[in-house]
């Protein structure tokens, strides 16, 4: 089976010779390779490009979900609302820090969680939500924000795949109290692969992200008489609400932070070339009723996955003959969290989430990256035409 | 203070032409940007090179110390070894699994802990040690390790500074349990600023490490009918010993690895290069009694760092005199780590290592990366002489 004429990619897009020349530059010339200067011009841009106060580079997403998950300061039994239907990442490091997981059912239509799903799941015991904007589409945060004002609960923006999408004109990330951002090798903007972004409003928190991010380090709280007196530097355990935190290494490079830099020029323009050509297939099936899209011609969608439900008719037998006779490689994704063992053996498989349940048995993925090319993407439509009869 | 001649350098070499068309490269053409066939081979390479069984890279050193202390599954109360002359990540993940530290003493001689030191921290409670090979000088693994077997007790070697030494015809990172090794921008190897490898001997061990650095990610545990049912692939709780761990996402890029790759092939030469030029900086200051360097003439010591101890005279008035008068910034390194604020407020503050503290509030640590010229190296040399009249 690994003779596909389209496999899925491991990689959403390439690199423009600009951008090649950036990295052979930081890497030439740049005087530290790692918390550097192209650090903090990133996360500035960063902050400019989103509209958030404060923007932290890190070694992927994932550390952001775990900063996020540390800085709540959960307490044993507390809930936490996350969709059933996510990557685990967006729930794995909550369960770490002792909290309880309630699954939230997406909306049918737009694949994500709503104020509506998540209200069903708040008790007195919720603290904090995860909202998730899968497959690039941004959830309805003005109402979401609403419930969590009135329910006192952080909210915690997972927009690892919406990066540059704007619902009602304000960026995706920037609603709740941290955003989390991703430029891992299958997203719109990657940085070498590896790496991702925590946003956060409140400015005690960002004070004590960098120490939790590289080790512990900071200056002393003092004037040092001479630049190595006592040291260098201190190493402090930081506290918040008078609680201490353990520091992490999740350090970016100074190289992935250069490009990240230039990238941060392109993502508009990539997103909106995803979108165009997800409207072009979407409208190009548009006969074929049983096969469902979200169509959203807006910045609040960038398609960075291009996904559909199949309302009639056999999945399985779709997306074998797509594989076996027309050879290219669709995919299923978000298997719900809850049916994973990882979940099943931490006591979180207890779940009643039908919408997740019946579109993630009935829903295909296409290989849809930035690299296609416009060909490519003709071969896709004819094929699943083809297999759609 | 920041008009330095000399600085001392947050990066420790250059890339040849051919690492940067080695980078271009897998940036151009990767078929994914992480978690591919680079990191495969990456890691064969690493271990061909170093002796070892199972190797895995991962996005920095202290992944890897998070990684042993993890799978050393400590109770609360166990005691860990710890030198107290080192970098934090040696210890702060051995306190976060939830284990107390008994400070080691290093000899004032090489400046690494040994056998003697160690043994007389030894106590019911102990169940590892963590054995660093500071500034690149490789500790008496052998006798280390039978004191470690007698005692029955983990042995963790961080070879962060240390690759490529050897002792006794074995590299270090090879004798104990773990081996810790790191490419981040300070080290002799750099992959891009940021990067770290684990090797491990314990074959069941190795078995899980994937799972661990990647989000838990693994293959259902029967024959799937299609390559997507039930799901594209499981996510578990991998399990140890019958207790279960909670993965991480500790993953290195491709480009990373790549380069990588090729850097294992200069290793030896860069290793080589700053061991001659250690031994004429040692050697023009021979004369000078007062400022005693380690010197070891042999692929024992790879001087990542050139560390001298000021026997006879004021630290601090040499220091200023190099920073003020000679433009040349010395730095001090590895602050007794239960001088630190983290290690006092979690109870670790107490020890009993005269030689940490003697060795700390003497030594001197001289600007000496790999991308020094001669020329360079002479005026540290020169300036050197002046300020110790």
């Amino acid at each position: 089976m690994n003779d596909f004429k389209i496999p899925f990619s491991g990689r959403a897009h390439n690199y423009t010779d600009e951008e090649v020349k950036e990295v052979v530059n930081a890497m030439q010339t740049a005087d530290t390779l790692t918390q550097g200067i192209y650090l903090e011009r990133f996360q500035q841009k960063f902050c400019d490009y989103v509209g958030a106060q404060h923007a932290f580079a890190l070694n992927n997403a994932t550390a952001a979900l775990e900063l996020a998950a540390q800085l709540a300061q959960l307490n044993e039994g507390d809930e936490v609302i996350i969709p059933g239907h996510t990557y685990t990442s967006s729930a794995y490091p909550f369960l770490k820090n002792g909290a309880s997981i309630v699954w939230a059912d997406i909306d049918l239509n737009t694949r994500v969680i709503s104020a509506e799903t998540i209200e069903r799941c708040i008790t007195p015991k919720t603290r904090l939500i995860v909202v998730v904007h899968l497959y690039g589409y941004g959830a309805d945060m003005p109402t979401i924000m609403e419930l969590a004002q009135r329910h006192n609960l952080i909210v915690v923006e997972d927009a690892a795949q919406a990066l540059g999408v704007e619902i009602k004109g304000q960026m995706a990330g920037t609603f709740g109290d941290f955003g989390v951002y991703s430029f891992h090798s299958h997203k719109n903007m990657s940085t070498l692969g590896e790496g991702g972004m925590l946003t956060v409003k409140d400015k005690q928190i960002a004070n004590i992200i960098p120490m939790l991010r590289h080790n512990g380090h900071c200056s002393f709280n003092y004037e040092q008489k001479y630049y190595w007196t006592p040291a260098m530097g201190n190493v402090d355990l930081p506290e918040l609400n008078g609680k201490p935190l353990f520091p992490n290494n999740f350090c970016l490079g100074e190289v992935e932070c250069a490009l990240g830099i230039k990238l941060l020029d392109r993502i508009d323009q990539i997103n909106i070339e995803k979108r165009q050509r997800a409207m072009i297939f979407i409208d190009a099936l548009a006969d074929h009723l049983e096969l469902e899209f979200h169509k959203v011609d807006s910045r609040r969608h960038n398609y960075h996955l291009l996904a559909a439900r199949l309302t009639n008719g056999d999945r399985d037998y779709f997306m074998q003959k797509m594989a076996e006779k027309e050879k290219i490689q669709c995919v299923v994704q978000y298997y719900p969290l809850y049916r994973y063992d990882l979940y099943k053996k931490t006591g979180q498989s207890k779940a009643k989430c039908p919408n997740t349940d019946l579109f993630f048995d009935n829903m295909i993925s296409f290989p849809f990256s930035h690299k296609l090319s416009d060909e490519q993407l003709e071969v896709i439509i004819l094929a699943t035409k083809r297999c759609l009869v």
